[in-house]
């Protein structure tokens, strides 16, 4: 049989992140060697398997699907409980019953992404020609395979067309893929807090985190999940890191500024005496727990090989050349990994291929992580684009 | 003998950073524990060394002299070829004959910091009442505690009063604190790139670096002197995050963009496959060469301490009180680590304490490290400014 299907396991709080990469708690899909993933770097992946969560129904039409598409260290679990964290949805605020993203009216897909590690194949699953898990042996993975992926998703669910495709951060530089390598099945998308291209200063921080990584003795070459180690301490200084920039220096100084933790006066010493000493340590260590370190090697390193303009001979409009896809672009004043002119560089180049484009920059002191909190103009942009193009679509 | 003083062995360029701890390349001054360094945190060093640098010659008057204060991973060796790497001073453009610290007219002293590693007491010295390395024995040093000893040498050196204070960055922060603890003996200063307290920002920066060096195990909790290891991997890491704050996105992108580093495609692997890596990896390798990592922790956290403010009943004004010091504040446009916000934040200062203060804010792409580089703006405001404060104070 070239594809299994298989309901979710009944999610408890507390389930093992190691446990989600082959048996995740949600819905997985499981694809036969006839159905490979070809990879960009000439690689391929015989035994995709796909975890996935939908939310709402699916109507007759199969016209009222949007596919949500997770950011480096998100996965499937847009608007449910996390199983392994026992917290809600990373986007439980926008997705649901009269939410902006309405599961009363649209059918929402979120599919971990390939290279991750919450069900999707990975470097964390096991490898079927091996018995072990992949490693380093899995392919280095791209931005277009993980759409490449999720159109075989969709393929097997019967979805021929998506009302709209929609996320922040990697999620929306997923959002531009689709656009690009699937105009014609994208009626709508909200490429959010992104861009067309990782900058030169994105990779520069990525690469500390591989760095970090890689330099931690546990981390074994790769192989620390046979090795029964693992790299806890490198992966959390890769979160540290990572975890700044996902913030803004307002947010950090209305947050913390200089404030000391649990005590009077500094100790003089090397002990976490600023509260946001603390809170970052907390982000590191409460991370290792959750995610894989391979995966965040894989995942970072798609992010850092995304070039939209590059795939398409140095200009950006070529992506977009001929396409019908409503556009709504939007980013936060104070996003400083994903600037503002990061997104109006999409703006044009949509506007040059004659497309059809709405943007918004919503001020904001949070920084990147914005697209992931309670920002009410975020709520009524997504609201307000989404319910106009589904009039258009005859969506009700 | 409370102070032996040692001139400067011959220097040849690839001299081991390790033996700079104890014998340094330099001037040196030792002083007895009758002349101990009382430290904020309430402890003391006995046996302070000072190793530093002098250029051009004390006039008559003693009256022009300017202290060279250096940043984080800077030393004493400011316009002289570096012992260590065979390279030229870190302000050897600024400082020389003819050049805007005029060594013709002015005579400057530049000092490594207490807690660095090139010949001032730090955790690489050796601890006279052990024999072995200080590591963590040597109590945690603050900005002031830098400046105090600085004023010991000055004291050693007969020089009652400084004509200038100058220096970026940490280096600023010691012209800051120069001018509220001895006002007396500043006639002019100059902080530039700096701010009168480290932001939340700065501080998980710092945090990161310093986890990413704890948490390798050659580190041997500071003990890596006398392991006979080094805790390569750990400080490289942080010196490749803190690379990326010292220069802007701006100058990252012109310099490399998402070049390629000797290949036409990407390998699809995790090799440094774009320039910014490569860039990056060899900044974190070479650093490891010529600097001790326990100075890395002691020097990040005295940064982290500094807030002038604090020091002065929560009122930044009341650090300038009364001050009669001429100041002139400089930022540059494209600086995140120390915006222009955080210079301003001390022009108002001393503007309410009634003091002589300029400001310049400096058009550069190049990033917080735009004040070690060839920047025309800078070189013109510091060689002004000095002239006009020379003229003042009678210095030909």
């Amino acid at each position: 049989m070239a594809v299994t299907e298989q309901q979710a396991p009944a999610a408890t709080a507390g389930m093992s992140s190691r446990d989600q990469a082959d048996q995740p708690a949600s819905l997985v899909v499981r694809f036969g060697p006839d159905q490979p993933l070809v990879l960009d770097s000439g690689g391929r992946i015989d035994h995709l398997q796909i975890g996935y969560q939908t939310y709402g129904t699916l109507d007759g039409n199969r016209a009222n699907a949007i596919l949500v598409c997770h950011a480096l260290t998100g996965d499937q679990h847009a608007a449910n409980r996390n199983p392994v964290t026992g917290k809600p949805g990373w986007w439980d605020m926008m997705i649901g019953p009269g939410k902006p993203i309405d599961t009363d009216r649209y059918f929402v897909i979120c599919a971990n992404v390939v290279g991750s590690c919450m069900g999707t194949t990975g470097p964390a699953s096991t490898n079927p020609a091996t018995g072990r898990p992949y490693g380093l042996d899995l392919p280095v993975i791209t931005v277009r395979d993980m759409v490449r992926a999720q159109a075989m998703l969709l393929d097997h669910l019967g979805i021929e067309s998506l009302f709209s495709v929609a996320g922040g951060s990697l999620g929306g530089m997923q959002v531009l893929q689709w656009a690009a390598s699937y105009p014609e099945r994208v009626f709508s998308a909200l490429p959010l807090a992104a861009g067309a291209r990782h900058s030169s200063q994105n990779i520069a921080f990525h690469e500390v985190g591989r760095q970090a990584i890689m330099a931690d003795p546990e981390w074994r070459n790769g192989r620390y999940l046979e090795a029964g180690t693992s790299p806890r301490k490198g992966l959390a200084v890769a979160r540290m890191a990572a975890h700044i920039t996902y913030l803004s220096d307002e947010a950090l100084h209305r947050k913390f500024g200089r404030n000391l933790q649990d005590r009077d006066k500094p100790t003089f010493g090397f002990d976490a005496d600023f509260q946001v000493e603390s809170y970052l340590r907390h982000q590191g260590s409460s991370f290792v727990d959750r995610f894989d370190a391979n995966s965040y090697l894989y995942v970072t390193r798609a992010m850092d090989y995304f070039d939209l303009a590059a795939e398409h001979g140095g200009r950006l409009a070529n992506a977009f050349k001929g396409s019908r896809t409503r556009f709504c672009v939007a980013s936060f004043t104070s996003d400083w990994l994903f600037p503002t002119s990061e997104s109006k560089t999409v703006v044009r180049a949509l506007n040059a291929a004659g497309a059809s484009v709405s943007f918004v920059e919503i001020e904001s002191d949070r920084g990147h992580d914005a697209f992931l909190l309670d920002e009410p103009e975020l709520f009524s942009t997504v609201r307000g684009f989404l319910s106009s193009a589904a009039e258009a679509r005859g969506i009700r």
